[in-house]
């Protein structure tokens, strides 16, 4: 159901809502079905999603056919009542290209005289999704129907989440050649800080000012939740853990607490979905729901739910920020939480749950094979979803969506975002589909030994900065990284050049 | 010539002088000469040396002879006024065994009644040296000869230097098993720390304590030394730098103040060679020489500077920990010093020095060559030496023997040493060679790009923190690594138990 609030937000952002009907709003004929014998069925929960936004929005369709024309299609439409809903429809055989080609997109708008940049498109396919970016135009995938589909695109665009998504920016160019240029500078054989330079320029580009500010007062936050799929045994220790944890992450007797001390961050720890309510003071409560299902046996979580996730972490960056936290670092808590990791890296790189289970802290043989059935049965559910967030609510958790917003969050406020191991690189590859930017602006701190994430670092292109062996999350190989971080920036802002310091001139 | 004060110094440290005879005092005869044509035929300035110790301390002969006993020894040696000096003269027809068996080291010592702690055997050969180290008994190489020799063994015994060999151990075996199992009892699955697990343990032996102090006041001492080298064209830059840079650093605008004042660490400049005498105040003035010689041509320096340049080292580190100083990490200045380190790695670890010569801080395929010859000369000089003193005088550099001496400080005072790149490993190698325990105290910071760094950290079996493609020296890539090491030790000291922290338990 489209509840009141839903609609108001997406109304909010879209004046237009497009539609592709072929397995969107009505059932996909099967190929070869003769004109005549076409009916409009409309799908689940199709008609009374439109008929909700009907008034509100206005409403248009776009649709692939090889041989329909407008007044065909309206004809089968109307037998259903759908046709008065719509107040355009374009097919491909009218425009005479296909989606993925922008052009039948962007013919409706022009007869509906509306901004692509109000405009929203939904569809069930690449084609729709490439046709729709290439027109400029939001999307939203159907992959569990369209009434959840308008629900993850009003989500999406509201509070911390939709000012991070519509903020997000690739490093700036200029600021990078400029810091490029002033390392040349510096008293030192060329390019001889080697990854220290690198790091540099890449901050730069980030804060788009060189030499970059040296970040003088990181926050690590640590997103704590627990994951029905503990039931389906893939971990020894018990649920109870994470909230236990939590309270030492509150005590400050954890290997996190010892890690920032040593490097000046603060700690932050967020409940975005523990099970238990026996939880300290000092918890930032942010809670999504109480852990979540089991994903062995079905989604982890609704799509309201992971969106709520995402916006939780978004927020969480944008109070660190404006707080006066100049450096963010992810860390996680959650019992299980490789396997929800390996699903979603499995699912968003389409490679085999054994490539990318592993033994989190440490499980052995027979588990680690039920451990990655179980991701298997997760990654044939979510394997066909075209959203990132589909994907997190079939088989994520809640801190692995937290985190994902937390680093979109980051990246829109400019600051450099430090990530950890497994469940922070599945965080950050639904971060990155959400916004392709993204990756660009990232810190990969330390190389989980978990082979998820040597496949998440792979695709991402990234190259940590640490590889000590760490496999406990909480933050702690991304926290150790911090001062690698903070000395590429005051390399850039404090040596002084070949000229001050007279170095290289005749003596 | 075996000054007044070499011989104070050996009488100090030593009741009795063993020599070898063949190479060592005097020169061997070929295989198969007749016992009647034998001659003894005192190597230069043998006599000198031997007739300057006779009544300061006793001297005896231990020689290994397919035929010959004492007494036919004797009658040879009294040819040339070499018998009166000899307390003893022990063959190994008389034992029945040869060196490198120490049994006929200890006859000699035996019908002397001496101390083996308070004696030296000189030698020219490992047989010699391995039958002294089993007799346990000091050693001195003639690679340079018998006064070359008596002056390496008296200098080596001396001040800082001298302190420092004596209390080298190995890391604490019973702190080490302390911190393992004090590791499994914290809030983190087993071993789930990685290396971090592994440096915590480290530095429980280091400083034979469980947990270990967390150091807070790291040192970085930037050794700086000209090069002889330089004239023949290694580099292309001036020697000029080498100052120019020094003033840099005492200034705070070299990378490595920057990442200094980045982890907290102080820099220690200390002047061992450099050529210019116009240095700023600040510099710590502990200059051996104004640079070495040429080793494309000849020996770099003598092995009294050599052993200067240790003790420079040396005292610097015992400098700074009586001054509050708890971590220590090596840093160099010397352009064109990665060509003594290449010749000085190449020498000791008989590797061929092409495997072991590289671009430094940038040199084109040409210069590259001509370096690879460089060292090739140098190495053909220095590979047959016995004493790592020996190598460092012979290709060495003034900087890299200041740094051997400082990691032996380090490790002999118990504090944790961080080294850094190509140069401190030169230097870690001749320390290594001189206590042969100091390896295994010893954290490698960072993997320097320079192919004759990973030799010597193969050969040490060290696996370096940091592999950031850093080239420069400085210490900077040893210095980045400190807050990792601080951590290590935090987290033994920091963290909770899971019994203290309730996790684990049923909830």
């Amino acid at each position: 159901m489209l509840t009141e609030e839903l609609i108001a937000a997406l109304t909010a952002a879209y004046d237009v809502v497009l539609v592709d009907l072929g397995d969107t709003l009505v059932a996909e004929a099967a190929a070869g079905t003769p004109t005549a014998h076409l009916v409009a069925e409309p799908l689940p929960g199709a008609l009374d999603a439109l008929r909700a936004l009907h008034g509100r929005v206005r409403l248009g369709a776009v649709t692939n056919t090889s041989v329909m024309r407008e007044a065909e299609i309206r004809s089968i439409l109307a037998r259903a009542d759908l046709d008065e809903l719509l107040e355009v429809v374009v097919t491909s055989t009218d425009v005479g290209v296909a989606k993925p080609d922008p052009l039948p997109v962007k013919m409706a708008l022009d007869r509906m005289a509306a901004d692509p940049h109000r405009a929203l498109y939904v569809g069930d396919r690449a084609t729709d999704r490439d046709a729709a970016v290439a027109a400029g135009v939001a999307f939203a995938a159907t992959d569990r129907g369209l009434t959840d589909a308008l629900t993850r695109a009003a989500l999406r665009r509201r509070a911390a989440l939709g000012a991070a998504l519509s903020s997000v920016r690739r490093p700036s160019g200029d600021a990078m050649e400029l810091a490029r240029a002033r390392h040349d500078t510096l008293t030192k054989p060329a390019g001889s800080l080697g990854r220290l330079e690198d790091l540099g320029v890449l901050l730069a580009g980030i804060a788009a000012r060189c030499p970059p500010p040296i970040p003088v007062a990181p926050a690590v936050a640590v997103f704590a939740a627990d994951h029905g799929v503990v039931r389906s045994g893939v971990t020894p220790w018990p649920q109870a853990v994470t909230g236990q944890m939590v309270a030492n992450f509150v005590a400050g007797g954890a290997a996190i607490n010892a890690i920032a001390r040593q490097v000046g961050a603060t700690v932050r720890v967020v409940d975005v979905g523990v099970v238990t309510d026996d939880l300290p003071p000092g918890v930032a409560r942010r809670r999504v729901r109480s852990g979540t299902s089991d994903l062995a046996v079905g989604p982890a979580m609704s799509s309201a739910d992971a969106c709520a996730s995402l916006e939780a972490g978004a927020s969480v960056a944008a109070e660190l920020v404006t707080a006066g936290h100049d450096l963010l670092v992810t860390g996680d808590m959650g019992i299980g939480n490789t396997t929800p990791s390996a699903a979603v890296i499995a699912t968003l790189l389409g490679l085999p749950p054994a490539d990318v289970t592993g033994r989190g802290t440490g499980i052995d043989d027979a588990m680690l094979v039920h451990k990655t059935e179980v991701v298997e049965r997760g990654v044939e559910r979510a394997g066909k979803w075209l959203d990132p967030v589909s994907v997190l609510a079939e088989v994520g958790g809640l801190e692995i969506g937290a985190i994902a917003g937390f680093v979109l969050g980051g990246v829109a406020a400019r600051v450099p975002v430090v990530v950890d191991g497994v469940i922070a690189l599945a965080g950050l590859l639904i971060a990155d589909a959400l916004a392709p930017e993204v990756r660009a602006s990232v810190i990969a701190g330390h190389r989980s030994t978990e082979p998820g994430a040597s496949a998440a670092l792979t695709h991402l292109a990234l190259h940590p900065l640490l590889d000590l062996e760490l496999r406990l999350g909480e933050g702690t190989g991304a926290c150790l990284a911090v001062p690698i971080v903070q000395a590429a920036a005051r390399v850039l802002s404090e040596m002084a050049t070949f000229e001050e310091a007279a170095v290289g001139d005749e003596p």
